[in-house]
């Protein structure tokens, strides 16, 4: 443990256990100080968007299949142009060092290893270059919560292009803070500066908490700001936190080259649907114009399976992913995203599919439990 | 703490944390007597329609919206000829004495102070005029349980007319008690005097039980009611209780100039259906005709959100104000409607929605969780 | 108490506090010994239909009215010829002498002095003449468990038809008995001898399990059955047990006079839907040609208005009168009623609906919770 | 209890109280060692298939009927060309010396002398022959766990063939493990070796993990190695683990002599339907050609009721036989198969069906609980 600023930093570097993804939650809120567990963990209000990210899963199923003459599924798939091993990816969560003194450097070290994509997030608690290096090539976006400040996310684009980043994340879900009580019951600031706020604002992020942090962000965002950033940084820009076809049209519209379905892990809008049951409706509406990207609520292998069969090109996941690095640094995240592959990797098998571009067209069922 | 005929009456008169209005519940409990505590919390039989009044919210869910180019949402709205600050209204519940010796006086103040509608009822602990004084020239209601004798009618209407009320609500859903099992377990009898009654009938409630109490009331009610009222009064009659839409629609034929969609907070016909799944069918049989108040469960901004944007013109809540009044008085009961308005007005940028109009326009998605 | 063969036994005449019939069953269960409130309480299997027969009542839910220009509403309704204070019935369930040593006399002593119908069970602790001279001229229905010994079923119709019944309950969805696990576990044996079986046959029942007494039973009941106890008695004959359409059609077909909705309270198939579920469809079946009564799982007047409202005629409950017996003899039943009676009459007033026929034609909402 | 490499294995032999088969699994987890238990009982990931499977039969229900003028419901059936006095059958369960050193013999002995079918599995605890003489002439069915090695399948073929099977059932859903998680927490290995293993390959199996085991066996299936193994052996091929209609007519089109609806009881792929509610459909596109085997989740003679109506001409159970083969031996088995039998038989009476044929043509209800 490391005391940053009164708060216990883990900065374990070790293999982990990971029996699932989920087992992984109960074991890192023993070590992550309350006030970063909360952060990470929480939902918005009364946390009900946040459970129904789970259950909604549970809406559809998987056709177990036979006599299909395949084995050893191949998990490789390519998007935005890069092949990358495997469909899961890492969400740009915020502000990392809350789990771990190496923060996003170790995520990064993981998923590059693994040949994954990496999101990193405008509030990392490490640089935009630090963990680009940690990342060594391995694809990565760049998620960019809009400042009102242009010269601030010119200076973030500009970091990211250096950096060698595939697409800008845009995130547009967050004008606002959702309403967060962990957070009050709480009273959590961040203990831990965000090294792009030190680096190219005036302030640091740290001491602060997220409705603070948030209300520097830009709190109305257009179409003509999708248009903006990808004419300023020429990279693929994607939009985050859709959920509704409209708003996939009308980001495709601006120019967004891809499409990222999520409620912010049920951070924000607390009363909207599961990301899950909004997401065919939105792939229906994309019909493959652009890439689609998925989270929320993402556990299990069967989980991404069947956000792939609903229409998504890429699974993200994050807490989980946080929660082994609290628990063993890259070491642990690498431990966790090999597991998840592995259980993945059994459900392809299983459904009879060889490649992503199988389990795509995969036909769930939907019977009611 | 005061005792009133044994009864431990709060007189806090202080601000309160509210981190949502479903947590004053359990903290008013601690101090509101037992059989106030069951009067105010309780619903009728089994509570199955209490209940499922809160279940029902889950049933529609909200689209976050994104690129809406919209920012610091506007909550005013105008409503029988009256701009208010929001659309959360104080639903006219009786006894408020039973909370705080101050009664509907702070509820009113809290209210005023606000710029929102706030509603009397006919069995407040308070008289009509002494509530709309400390209500400051705030808008405010007058709910009337009508008597089986006339000449109380008149007298209430007038004094409500000369309090400078914009409408009566005439509560059409109460012409028996519901069957409340809480007070009945607690055998609790009203300890305080309703001021209304003291003034201008025989009895003052005092020492009674709701059976008895509504025992005076008028137990047959006719359209031909609402025409006398509106006629007498001279002032816009909102009939209360409506959960059918031949009921609104009976209601506007004979003159209602608004809809009040509600089951009493689960206590009059449990069995009933919840009050919000009811309202899309009413607010599509009122068409516009008339402003639609809507109240039965609702306790968050996102609920607020839901009921607007399924036809309702009004959101009316009334137990966790009182709540909020036993714990801090004017004080308090400001407090949690500053905090509900927040809640509702972070809805509504994440929702993309800008004016109250606009969230009446909103499209909710019906997922079933 | 009073000792029979071992078996402790009330014999409790007294009045009871009835907060509502589902609070009877804790407190019963306190003084009926535990094979004869296992006998009493328990379902076939594990329960399942039994719960459901509960949850099913939620699946409609009853409109509240209002400005219905009425009150007072009147329960009162004819049905076989006869006119009933109540809609309310005794459910022809066995062996009330497990709950008092009076038995059946004192069911039928107060079915009568509230002017409501009460069936007697072939397997009554007290035999036909007795009841019915407790009932005092009250109107009774007798059922029969068809022998394979036709001296005895014309022994008991004889006998039935002397005491004055108004019809004849023909119990045909019991040609075995269910699997109940609850009788197996106490491995229970009638401790009390059937009246009407010492009186008629060679049999007491005395000693033996429900498995056993059914042994006697008919096995194989067919429409000619009905036709035969019709001609032999001259009575109304009712079938008891119907759960499909086709059966109501095949016995009116046989010239049944009344089709008796049951699953037996959940005690013959579990596995069966729940029997409110089956009744619109069974009712729409019988078009108004026969009369229906219908049980199981009723125990609130919002049950028996809604039961009503899908085709019954008339509302049987046996458990809860049977608790009542147990803890106050003629007084609790008759107390147990009153308060069931008050619940639905308060309902029908909420309801807007004066009659019993105003409820037989009120329209459920069929809302999903 | 004898102990084998370290494990307490069972030796009982006796008579068992059988309430239902449910009852039976927290009796032998008493008596069974905890890795032995965890794999039996076990399913994939978080057993959300498993309870599923459970929950499925509630889906629809049985309408009780009457007037249906028949006793004595007879369960005897003819199913590949076989007389059996029940249609429920031995699931082929694996390594059944892990409930009781007489193995897959006593299960064998169990169901011969109710005259039911038993399934033998490639990896039983005792070999083919042995099973086969002590099920003295019952009839069976060898299970094939098709191993890479085509030796090894034709040694068991020709063993299987020898010893007078009925058919081969090939279990096409199992390519890889599912992924279980009790194996992983109890570090389960098997600790007591598989007789055919031991006789015709190199390997025992003892003292590896269900993964290694499967590891051997064949990772891709195709519908030639159906044809290669009905060639090979001349006896009617039967495909287990079908959930998906069009792999019933892929399977049948192969050559396969009967269809074996089942997701191997909720251990392969988590996150699949329910088997019972997938049945309907593939009994549809199977549509008489072949016989259908059930299995998954069956409990209660209810259950196999619903299956039978829904398309299976055979029940199958697996976990509650071994259950009572831990507590009791061959006699505990035969309890357990008299048992569901009698549950089954007085549903068939309540349910007015003379026949097997009378149930298969049973309609089912299907309310929603």
């Amino acid at each position: 443990m490391t005391e940053v600023n009164g708060y216990e930093q883990s900065d374990r570097e070790q293999h982990i256990d990971v029996l699932n993804l989920e087992s992984l939650e109960p074991e890192a809120e023993k070590i992550i100080p309350t006030g970063g567990f909360g952060y990470i963990s929480g939902g918005s209000e009364d946390d009900w968007t946040l459970a129904a990210n789970r259950e909604a899963f549970t809406h559809k199923q998987i056709y177990p299949r036979v006599l299909s003459d395949m084995d050893n599924p191949d998990l490789s798939t390519t998007v935005f142009g890069v092949n990358v091993k495997t469909p899961i990816m890492m969400s740009p969560l915020a502000a990392q060092g809350l789990a771990n003194s190496q923060g996003e450097k170790d995520t990064a070290r993981a998923f590059a290893a693994e040949g994954a994509f990496m999101g990193q997030s405008t509030y990392s608690s490490t640089s935009i270059a630090d963990t680009a290096a940690a990342g060594n090539g391995g694809p990565q976006f760049f998620q960019l919560y809009m400042s009102k400040d242009w010269d601030f996310n010119e200076a973030l684009l500009d970091e990211a292009k250096k950096a060698g980043v595939k697409g800008i994340i845009l995130t547009a879900d967050a004008t606002v803070d959702g309403y967060r009580e962990d957070d009050i019951v709480n009273d959590f600031q961040f203990p831990i500066p965000m090294a792009n706020l030190i680096q190219f604002s005036e302030a640091s992020g740290q001491g602060k908490g997220i409705k603070e942090i948030y209300a520097a962000a830009a709190q109305r965002i257009s179409p003509d700001d999708v248009k903006r950033i990808a004419d300023y940084s020429g990279l693929p820009v994607i939009v985050k936190g859709i959920q509704d076809p409209n708003d996939a049209d009308l980001a495709i519209g601006a120019g967004a080259a891809g499409i990222y379905v999520s409620n912010h892990g049920g951070r924000q809008l607390n009363g909207g649907p599961a990301s899950f049951d909004v997401l065919p409706a939105i792939a229906e509406a994309v019909n493959g114009r652009v890439p689609v990207i998925f989270d929320s609520g993402v556990r299990r292998g069967s989980d991404v399976f069947k956000a792939l069969a609903s229409g998504a090109d890429l699974v993200a996941m994050g807490r989980p992913f946080v929660y082994a690095l609290a628990l063993g640094g890259a070491m642990g995240v690498q431990d966790a995203l090999q597991e998840i592959n592995e259980e993945f990797k059994t459900v392809m098998q299983l459904a009879g599919t060889k490649t992503i571009e199988d389990v795509k067209h995969a036909q769930l069922a939907d019977f009611r439990y």
